[in-house]
């Protein structure tokens, strides 16, 4: 096909998708999907985030859903691109409420992968560009209130009047979310445990650096500028995230705990008892957004000898780094990242490593993932004028039903790349994954967010033996002065470290909330792929997560920073769109 | 002609300079500029910020410099453009030590005005895209030093170690170039009398905000984003700064002025005795930069009966704003934009007002100037893809010689378009002026930073006389409780605001060193137009700024935000050369 012709034909399918949404008979929408075909609906749609398997789920979704989201102007949107059996574009869309982009993939004519996305409530545009707000008015007037006048009434959130949105947890997601809101003018408040935001970052271990890279890191509006490093150390992090709190005007309680927090259904509003610096505040938001972090309720398993163990135990979480252990005998249970840089981080201070590896963990080299896994965020791809945002687009556009057959030749050149690297772990017995069906980081990581470890040098000494390894064993409990493994053995120990992650988000949700609330919402993250630690049935996208729940009123945010920042913009227009009284009418689960 | 043609001319000329440059006679190179002409050096070809005017200027200049020089690899960079009467063109060079970017404008084949420009010195470019650090070393490494250590190293920097580079002054300038520094791995101390950075503009009368709109206000390496305010306000900018400290790593001293500095010549170093938050530390550095602000030592008027005055009185930098004047007699003394800004304040907090007019003032629109003397710093240049980078070059190839032609019709259109504005002034006795040469605003701040107010709604109050004026008179004392005019006339008075302007920023160098180095250096800023305080001769560049002095290691840092910004580059170049111990010879003055 030339190129008129791959645009005639999206010009086409596009224009026939726009008519048939139009018109009374959802199956004429079905009739211009192919069999195997998925779509892909952040917001637009469902005022939901969800993906529609099959040209039946796609009529009765149309059929709910077409005449009340009225889609118009479906604009071609750059060049459409060859893709094996047809072609790619990307177009414009407009709805009722406001504008958004569209991906699809055709072939043999039909539609096989669609994303719609909401991306603005008109009327409600973010101010930036030639739309940005003045910064003062010129001109004469009266008792003029400054800027500095306006922060101070901001700050008085949550004391004077009540924020519509509660955000539980200040890291960079919950930051990212709140810059989001002020930007389309939500009145949100942040409470967060630490002093100072960053502080869950400076907190760490001190050789804790991203494990992503720069790239792939930007937080919403403020990029990281062009001399900022491939890894960020995590005490730069922090400070980074001290200043991007302050650069976006947010709205932020540091020192402040989140007691309880029950719904008034009548009400429609929760009351949320917090603990700031030592005072007890009630907040009344309408909203809760749980962004406690991936990362934030440790697992701690409970094994006999914790309480006689004579040594030093905490989680990875409470890691201090590895000063204090020289010459020390330190056993690390787990076999994730914590455990390999915790690991890493006490075998530099001198200190007698040995990694307890209970079950396969999928290794993959930070330089080889950045190469072939990242290419959309790289240098490169600056290059090539492809923006963050585009980016995290092109990775949406793909349904997690696709994914498989995409990351599968990824995985396999990995593995015959780096053949020597797996060979050598494997010749001291650390047991490997690429998931159950091979699929690598690009799936282990949504389906349980856990599971991995990007080598950036520890794999190294574990095959060294640098690092001692026991794999393929449990923890079955601990004496006064060692770690007894579930096949009798025991390692002398005066150190043990618990990498052993952490619970689903909900966990939050059951001790803030009630475990009634956490049992009716469910797990966090995950989408049914049936794989371990990420049960069916089959939901096609992360549960819970960026979108509403089972318990209204009641949101989750998190993932890394790239989630973040992608999901964030989503989940802030669902948001906006209540705080403006507009008619939200959610399509299938959490409706 | 072409674009062709005008290709053809481009390159036929750069390459016959490129091999006169080589040859023995430096007349060839001269013959190759018209009778008219101006050569604009940044450092590449002189060490130094010079314009050389005419052939002979320009022949002995090549003659001193050109094959030390080495100018090489002349190439042009984008198409070349029409302009009256010939050509203009951009184009990038190499030097013996480095790389640039050049400008010329062509008349009847003979060069009109030239620029060229030192970027980057080879092997020590700045790292940042491909060649940005990793943050972190993969790998194992036994006792690994994190970036937390080497920031807390830094933080010795003053005390274990010299900086190499003291800058006094924290504020947008000495921040700015700190930066600069410290992406080229020059060791600087910035200090600043403040408690914080960014306090020099919070601690400013409170409904102070950049008057300058935000295109043209970047920072080095870290702009503004997109949902940036047009004009920061003065809070906003003191919190900028602060995150802007500390997003780039810079190495300062807050609560730290300077007492005392003196060079010793033989050593070729300074000893600076310095009072940290109570604290006297001697400094040792190789360079000391005054970057105290152009606006930094107020010019304080002495009249009889200052002593006797019963009321509050103060120079305008020291104005707390208008709170606790409502309903009192406020008398300003000075018409320039300090005097605008607090007589508008005054007035919104209810006080009765009056401004004395000394001498005539320019004022301008803010609309107006924006529209048509900013457009390089627009919301327009940002989507035609000129970032500010180019802009800044782009009004760099203009020597300031040939500014006078390029800015009158715009000054004439101005004075057209609010030709209303400008009668209502002169209707209630405002007295006006455009630059004694009708070229407004874009000369009047470099010969003298001062004589202006760009327009944002004082000049309505006044000419609505509800701000009271007087002008064509001076101050001739105080008693008890008026101000008395040299006219004899008085204005009784609560409050007497000096806003009388600010001392050359040699004055520091008195203050600081000794009036016999200042009287050495001569004055800073002006170019010796020869008109109102800026007396000749004319030299052509802002005097004594952001390039060698007649004091061994004494250097100006200064300006607005945009100067701040474009010429930091240069003089952080020439502080990197010699940190380097490369072989800098300064041509003319300062060598």
């Amino acid at each position: 096909m030339s190129n008129e012709d791959l645009r005639s034909e999206a010009l086409d399918w596009l224009s026939a998708l726009e008519r048939s949404l139009a018109g009374p008979e959802p199956k004429g929408v079905a009739a211009l999907f192919g069999e195997d075909c998925h779509w892909r609906d952040f917001v637009a749609f469902t005022w939901t985030i969800v993906t529609l398997e099959g040209r039946d789920a796609i009529a009765a979704m149309v059929a709910t859903r077409a005449a009340k989201v009225g889609m118009h102007d479906l604009a071609l949107d750059g060049e459409p691109k060859r893709i094996e059996g047809g072609l790619e574009f990307w177009f414009t869309l407009a709805t009722a409420v406001g504008r958004g982009r569209g991906h699809a993939r055709l072939r043999g004519g039909r539609c096989w992968t669609l994303l719609t996305t909401l991306r603005e409530l008109a009327g409600h545009e973010e101010k930036r560009g030639e739309t940005r707000p003045r910064g003062t008015v010129h001109g004469a007037v009266r008792n003029r209130r400054t800027w500095a006048d306006e922060r101070a009434d901001d700050a008085r959130l949550g004391i004077d009047r009540q924020p519509y949105v509660l955000i539980v947890g200040g890291g960079q997601g919950g930051l990212g979310l709140a810059a989001r809101l002020k930007q389309i003018g939500v009145p949100a408040l942040v409470i967060d445990r630490h002093e100072k935001p960053g502080d869950a970052w400076r907190s760490r271990y001190r050789s804790l650096c991203l494990h992503d890279p720069v790239w792939f890191d930007h937080m919403p509006y403020l990029p990281f500028p062009d001399h900022w490093p491939v890894f960020t150390p995590k005490d730069k992090m922090g400070d980074w995230l001290e200043a991007y709190s302050r650069i976006m005007e947010l709205d932020l309680w540091n020192s402040t705990t989140c007691r309880s927090a029950r719904y008034d259904a009548d009400e429609r509003r929760w009351t949320v008892e917090v603990d700031r610096d030592g005072t007890p505040v009630i907040l009344q938001p309408q909203h809760l957004v749980l962004s406690t972090g991936m990362s934030g309720k440790p697992n701690l398993p409970r094994v006999p000898g914790q309480d006689v163990f004579r040594g030093v135990q905490h989680h990875s979480s409470a890691h201090p780094g590895g000063e204090a252990f020289a010459g020390k005998r330190c056993v690390i249970i787990g076999a994730n990242n914590s455990a390999h840089d915790i690991a890493a981080d006490l075998w530099e201070h001198g200190a007698d490593v040995t990694m307890v590896q209970r079950s396969p963990t999928l290794v993959v080299r930070s330089e080889t993932v950045q190469r072939l896994g990242w290419s959309l965020y790289s240098e490169a791809a600056v290059r090539a004028g492809i923006g963050v945002d585009d980016a995290d687009l092109i990775v949406a556009s793909t349904p997690f039903a696709v994914l498989p057959q995409m990351l599968k030749p990824v995985v396999q050149r990995m593995k015959e790349e780096d053949a020597d690297f797996y060979d050598r772990l494997r010749a001291v017995g650390f047991m490997l994954t690429f998931g159950e069906d091979e699929t690598g980081l690009g799936l282990m990581y949504p389906r349980r967010g856990s599971g991995y470890y990007i080598d950036v040098g520890a794999s190294d000494l574990i095959a060294r033996r640098e690092i001692a390894l026991r794999s393929g064993v449990g923890l079955a409990g601990l004496t006064a002065d060692s770690v007894v493994l579930d096949d009798g053995s025991t390692l002398p120990a005066d150190l043990v470290v618990y990498a052993t992650g952490y619970g689903s988000m909900t966990g939050w949700a059951a001790d803030l909330i009630s475990q009634e609330v956490a049992d009716r919402v469910g797990p966090c993250w995950g989408m049914g792929s049936g794989t371990a630690r990420d049960p069916g049935p089959w939901v096609g996208e992360l549960r819970n997560m960026w979108k509403p729940t089972a318990q209204e009123g009641l949101w989750f945010h998190g993932g890394n920073l790239a989630q973040s920042r992608h999901y964030s913009r989503y989940l802030a227009l669902q948001l906006k769109a209540r705080f403006e009284g507009m008619t939200v009418e959610v399509y299938g689960p959490g409706a």
